[in-house]
């Protein structure tokens, strides 16, 4: 006998695939679902399959929505002249919370990053020139991550944006993070911090 | 808007439910099933089900088993007078891993834990007295934890077997753990390793 039942070990394996679960995790997982009772267990094979099923990109800025738009986009409130450009739904969820902004999003779905063979065409930077396009857009906010990469990116879609001279871009500001201090800043912040300095 | 569309806090309340899980952990477990291809996510939901659905407890050990007996007890080849009393499934793989041990095994699923309301008949020792009972079995070796409570609930089980005097009762050996140091060893081992000392 090599190790538990069929079923178990095939239970252990999927869950040795999930990221940050390794082998004595899954096995904890599996006996963890052996143990539970069915409702338990099944409550979390039927989410899995219910989110596979429900989710889909937004129609419109490709954030995630169980309907045609997701939930920003399909809010009437919401100011539909400013587009705020992230990289993935979790970004605008962190957003969201800040209640610092309340126009809408556009998600690109990942950072151009030629080494990893992603480029502009992966992105949806195309549906993104055309919502612009459509002229009612007055701004887009480059919010992709401070990084090499998230500025690549943002490089690029800015380049793009060139042709349509009514709309504004900015990008986020950047600086010393709020709570931190300036001893444990990197060069690249307090550089940052310096060349954005506001006046008083 | 409050967080993500509701099937993935769903499925992260679910994932959140798994032990180790923490919110960080549930969050990057829902976003990898919404990334993964549809195939690689539902197959992990039917793993749950199938396990949920295939596995059950070995009519005559209590082991893991798919069908009326587990892997062990259904093997021609297992000496069936020698019975090796353990806590859990897990214990039998692991035994089963050093291939050091050719009889069946005796799941007990649990051990007698008065504080936490575990008494000797939530286990299944009624059904191993009928095993021993049955008059076949020549020896029982208990291998319950060395701790406080698996040594309560060994000593429980002697006393159980004390009628059936044809029959041999042993415990694994204890003593120093194979590549373990002196140094390091705690007063409870290097007392066990004094009292079991073996004459060379």
């Amino acid at each position: 006998m090599a190790g538990y039942t069929k079923s178990v070990e095939r239970l252990q394996a999927e869950f040795l695939k999930l990221p940050g679960i390794g082998a004595r995790s899954a096995e904890r997982l599996a006996f963890h679902i052996l143990k539970a009772t069915e409702e338990e267990a099944l409550a979390l094979a039927e989410a899995i399959r219910e989110v596979k099923a429900n989710v889909r990109p937004c129609a419109r800025c490709f954030n995630l929505a169980e309907g045609e738009l997701c939930a920003v986009c399909s809010d009437p409130r919401r100011d539909t002249d400013v587009i705020c450009v992230v990289e993935q739904p979790k970004d605008v969820l962190s957003l969201e919370d800040t209640g610092a902004y309340n126009g809408l999003y556009h998600v690109l779905m990942g950072q151009i990053v030629p080494l990893e063979g992603t480029g502009p065409e992966d992105l949806t930077i195309d549906a993104l020139l055309q919502r612009v396009g459509s002229g009612q857009v007055r701004e887009v906010i480059m919010a992709t991550n401070p990084t090499v990469a998230g500025d690549a990116t943002a490089l690029y879609i800015i380049d793009q944006l060139k042709p349509f001279t009514n709309v504004t871009v900015t990008r986020l500001a950047r600086g010393l993070p709020a709570g931190g201090s300036i001893e444990l800043a990197s060069k690249s912040i307090l550089s940052d911090a310096i060349a954005e300095r506001r006046k008083l």
